[in-house]
């Protein structure tokens, strides 16, 4: 799934500097952080198609997580450059995945895998189809 | 104003375990997690005093800070349990400031001092008075 | 594997308090607090074995993570009260499992489930088996 | 001190976009991710006199905070473009004091300042003189 072959189509690629605040005691990126680093790419994927994702939540929409994967290849430490590869490789009705990778900047070095699975709820919390213009907004290359 | 003599009273010592998350690329707990902990521990004071701080929101008033202080005296380390106490040591109509002393829980040792300054503004934003109700509260032994 | 009717024993129990800082502009605590709250009982569960993981690292052994995964179920928000159990469920020569399962503690309503998958490293970083004490350790009752 | 007519020269201007991560449950930037974003413009400054502070630290020296403060002068909310200018306005032997102005990007709104204040330790953690090098590298324009 994760695999550069197989990358879907369109995609975003967000770099970003590793602070001192992301590392923790072991010298290395702390684990919790790339889920932070996954909300930016995400955030990034979805205004150059078009729209930020704050305009889509003013719209009515909302993309709460429903569940959150991360695979750890290799450490990333402070200012390192680094660069989340982003796109949606599945959609249902209702839902949409997100996957990406992180590497290295400078060397290309994989450092991490992951994806985000989310519900589509409207300002009540329920959960609602996704609408046309969301999904060709976020397939829009 | 943060001497050990004249820390105000009431109080309250809020005990805390150093997490890895807390902690950075030097070994010690990255400065910004300081203030994570003085509000853990204003929470703490709050609720002690017989309200949560999330009581005191849904009856219309809120504790916005508009100024934070932080001095660094030692640094505490992963897994080390420190205790953060906390007290009101100044009021104004419309703002109250709490102070903080940090320190490590079994030598006693000063990590940190800080404070933080809090406006009281209702749903709207709007500073207004504080009342007498969570004035009274928030000085309750 | 994260039901209750085979949750690992031993387990352990840790409580957390959230705060302010934990939650995001959804008014419900930030997906990647989750992990962070996986580690923070990780460390009590090793803790309540006899041992300190601070301990078990300076005995020369660590436990990187290999992979993280997260389910959420349903939110939580500030000032909740949430118990956040944990196991081990799987173990390898050189890797070792934990299991978590956060849920409200007044209501008991499940909030997340989720797994961590540790690698065991020496000093250098390289892999090793994980030694027989340190499992010993983490499987008493 | 934080007054654009005497913001001192060289300065640094970095661009941050707000994420999710960094609000909270009132809506806007959690007060401890202000001194995430100090860090993030401190080591921008120093980068763009042409050293990281990473390569400072390999050369034996540290920058360890001993105070921070920040004053709150209205919010940020989530993918808020805003600008963190950096400067430095006082040099002791060992000593050098950072200061920020946090504003939006596109009103031009001031949002915060502060500033933080940094020993000079080798890596023994002994407080010791800037060395001229490193002085040099951080006022240079």
């Amino acid at each position: 799934m994760t695999t550069t072959s197989t990358f879907p189509s369109p995609e975003c690629r967000y770099e970003h500097r590793v602070s001192y605040g992301e590392t923790d005691c072991m010298g290395v990126v702390y684990y919790a952080e790339y889920l932070h680093l996954f909300e930016r790419a995400r955030s990034e994927f979805i205004r150059e198609r078009g729209m930020s994702y704050a305009r889509v939540e003013e719209k009515g929409f909302f993309l709460p997580i429903r569940e959150a994967h991360c695979r750890y290849l290799a450490p990333a430490r402070y200012d390192d450059l680094i660069v989340v590869r982003t796109g949606i490789d599945a959609w249902t009705r209702a839902s949409v995945r997100f996957i990406y990778e992180i590497s290295d900047k400078n060397s290309g070095k994989p450092l991490s895998t992951g994806f985000t699975q989310h519900a589509c709820v409207n300002r009540d919390g329920r959960p609602v189809r996704i609408p046309q213009w969301l999904r060709d907004l976020m397939t829009d290359a």
